[in-house]
C-alpha cells in the first residue's frame, strides 16, 4: 500500500519564556505500514494538557521534548492497519500519538476503549484527567464528609472534577479561578460552595473567608504563590494533594519554593504527596465505572472546551496556559467514527 | 511550710536575629507549696533542644514565648510534694518544668516513669528525641530493608537515632552534620555507611556520591538549602520526613521554601509528612521497650551531652543551634537521686 500523507505538528524551538504559537511549526509528510507488532491510528481527539508545557522544560516522567519533535500529546485514535495484532482495526483507542492526523505506535502502548456515550468523555470526565482528579482528590487526600476540599485551577479539566466529587463525598468545596465568570459557574452550575478569584488583592483574606473553619484538603493544581497562601490556613493532620504547577511551567523564571515548608508540614503535621494517575493503573476500570455512574445520575457535570482542527493546537495549549479554557480542552483532528 | 528560694531563667527579650545568652536573665525568687490537683517539683534534668528556639519566633503546637517567661523547656524532675495527689512523693516524672530548679505543675500534666538504667536514657534514647525519632522513621518514612536514608543533624539527639535504627532495619544510612569529626564518630561508631559534611562546597555531588541509588528516606531536621539539595536526587515514591527546620529557627531572614516543591513532588510521587511525637503518644509504652531492648543487646548506642547546671541552659541551648553539640544535650540541675 501506498504511503498516506500525514500532518505534523512539530515544535520547532524550545521556549526560552513564555510559549508562543511561533514555537510550532506544522509540516506534511507520510506515513508507511505498520510492522509486525505495530499499529496505525487515525487522530479523532488530541488532549490538550498544561503538562504538555512541563514537557519542555526539562525531564519529568518522560524525556524532555526538542526542537524538531513531533509535538508529544494524548490522543483517542481509531486503528486503521493492525497487521496481526489483536486489536481489531476500527478499534478506538487511547494513546500517545501526538500533534499528527496518523502515528504508528507499538500495538503493546495502545489501549482499547468500550466507548460509552460520547467520545469526548473518555478524553474527560473518564480519560485521563478525570481520572486524576478521582485518584487525586479520593486516594491522597482521603475526604472526610464534612471537611473543607480547596481545588486550583477549578475551572480546569482536573479541578471541576475534583470539585463536583468532593461535593459528592459531602464536603464543603472552595474552587480558586482567575475569572470571576468561571467563579459563577462553578458556584451556580456545579455545585460548589464557594470561589476565589486568585488575581484579587486580598487573595489571602478571601481564602480564608472561603473557608472559615481552615482547610483540610487543598488539591494543588497550580503551585507558586496560591500554594504559598493555602499553607498557614491548613488545619492539623491537613492534607496537600500535589497534582501539578501550572502557574511555573511557562516561564523561565519559577517563583522560589513555598515559605512554610518544611515548618508548616511540622507544625501542622500535614502531609503533601505527588502522584501520577498511572500509579493506579490496576483501578482505573472501577473509576470509570463509578465515574460513569455519577455523570448518569447527574451527579457529575461534564465541562469541555472543544476545538476544531489540528492547527488550532498550538493557540489551544498557549490559552490553556493563560488560563482561558473552561473544562477539558481538546482539540477534534477528525469526524468520531462513533457518533 | 515556708516558700523555697527557687532560682529561674527567664526570656528577657525575645531575639530579632542570633539568640544570644544576653537575652536571657537568671532571676531569685520563691515557690509556694501545691494547691489541690497539682505538684510541686525539683528539676533534676533539663532538655536542651532546637526547638527552644522556635517557640520564640511565633505560634507553633504552642503559644510563642514572651519576654519576661521563665524559659520553657522538658524536664525530668522529682516529685517532693503531691498534696494528695495519685502521685507518690519521691517518684521521677517527665514534665515541662521549663528553666527552673523547682515547679508547681498540675498533677495531670506530670507522666510518672518506670526508671530503667541512667536517668539521663529518659531524656535521651528512652526521652522525647528518641521517640521521635522512632516514630517518624517506622511510622512516617516507613523503611524498608536496603533502603538508602539520609539523615540530617546526624549527630545530633534525633538524628543519631534515626540512622541507628535505619541501621537496624537494614538499610544504607547517609548522615549529614556540619563537621568532620562528628562523621567519623557516625561513621566508626554508631555504623553508618557514609556521612556528608553540609559544610562542603561540593555538598550536591558529596550527597550524590554517598547515595549512588539515590534516596528513599530524608530524614528532615533541619529544612532549608539541605532540603532543596536532597529533592533531586529522591527516588520515585520517596518520603520526607519532615521533623524539624533548624536551620531557619536562629535567624530573621529564614530563606525561601525549597525550589522543587511541589514539582518534584509530582514528578517522583513523593510523600512530604510532618508529625509530632505527642500524635503517637498511645505507642510510646511500646516504643520505649523495643528502644529499651536495642540498647540493652548493643544495636543501639546511647550518645549524649551533658552540661552542668542551670546557669549553662542559656550557652548551652545558643551552641546547640550551632551544632556544637553531640548527642542529646542535657542540663543536669540537681543530683540523680535514682543514681
Amino acid at each position: 500500500m501506498k504511503d498516506r500523507p500525514n500532518r505534523q505538528i512539530l515544535l520547532a524551538e524550545r521556549p526560552a519564556g513564555k510559549l508562543d504559537p511561533a514555537h510550532f511549526k506544522s509540516v506534511e509528510t507520510t506515513i508507511g505500514e505498520p510492522e509486525p507488532g505495530q499499529v496505525l491510528v487515525r487522530t479523532i481527539l488530541l488532549s490538550i494538557d498544561p503538562a504538555n508545557r512541563a514537557w519542555m522544560q526539562g525531564r519529568t516522567y518522560r524525556e524532555q521534548l526538542g526542537a524538531g519533535d513531533v509535538m508529544a500529546g494524548f490522543t483517542l485514535c481509531e486503528v486503521v492497519a493492525a497487521n496481526g495484532s489483536a486489536i481489531p482495526e476500527g478499534a478506538i483507542v487511547a494513546c500517545e500519538a501526538g500533534w499528527q492526523e496518523y502515528a504508528v505506535l507499538r500495538a503493546n502502548t495502545v489501549r482499547p476503549l468500550t466507548v460509552r456515550g460520547p467520545l469526548t468523555h473518555h478524553m474527560s470526565v473518564l480519560g485521563v484527567t478525570g481520572l486524576t482528579a478521582y485518584f487525586g482528590l479520593l486516594n491522597i487526600g482521603r475526604p472526610l464528609k464534612g471537611e473543607t476540599v480547596v481545588v486550583s485551577a477549578a475551572a480546569g479539566a482536573t479541578g471541576n472534577v475534583v470539585g463536583q466529587i468532593a461535593r459528592i463525598m459531602g464536603c464543603r468545596v472552595v474552587g480558586v479561578t482567575g475569572s470571576d465568570e468561571k467563579n459563577r459557574l462553578l458556584e451556580q452550575d456545579l455545585g460548589f460552595d464557594a470561589t476565589v478569584n486568585h488575581r484579587s488583592e486580598t487573595l489571602r483574606s478571601d481564602l480564608a473567608a472561603a473557608c472559615p473553619n481552615g482547610i483540610d484538603i487543598y488539591f494543588d493544581n497550580v503551585g507558586g504563590r496560591l500554594l504559598e497562601a493555602c499553607l498557614p490556613l491548613m488545619k492539623t493532620h491537613g492534607r496537600i494533594v500535589c497534582c501539578g504547577a501550572v502557574s511555573q511551567y511557562d516561564t523561565a523564571t519559577p517563583v522560589p519554593g513555598p515559605a512554610g515548608v518544611p515548618g508548616q508540614l511540622v507544625v501542622k503535621r500535614l502531609r503533601m504527596e505527588g502522584f501520577l494517575v498511572s500509579d493506579f493503573i490496576g483501578e482505573w476500570a472501577t473509576a470509570e465505572e463509578q465515574l460513569s455512574a455519577w455523570v448518569a445520575a447527574g451527579d457529575l457535570k461534564v465541562l469541555e472546551d472543544v476545538v476544531e482542527g489540528l492547527d488550532s493546537a498550538p493557540s489551544a495549549l498557549v490559552g490553556i496556559l493563560a488560563g482561558n479554557n473552561t473544562g477539558k480542552r481538546i482539540v477534534r483532528i477528525a469526524p468520531d467514527p462513533t457518533a
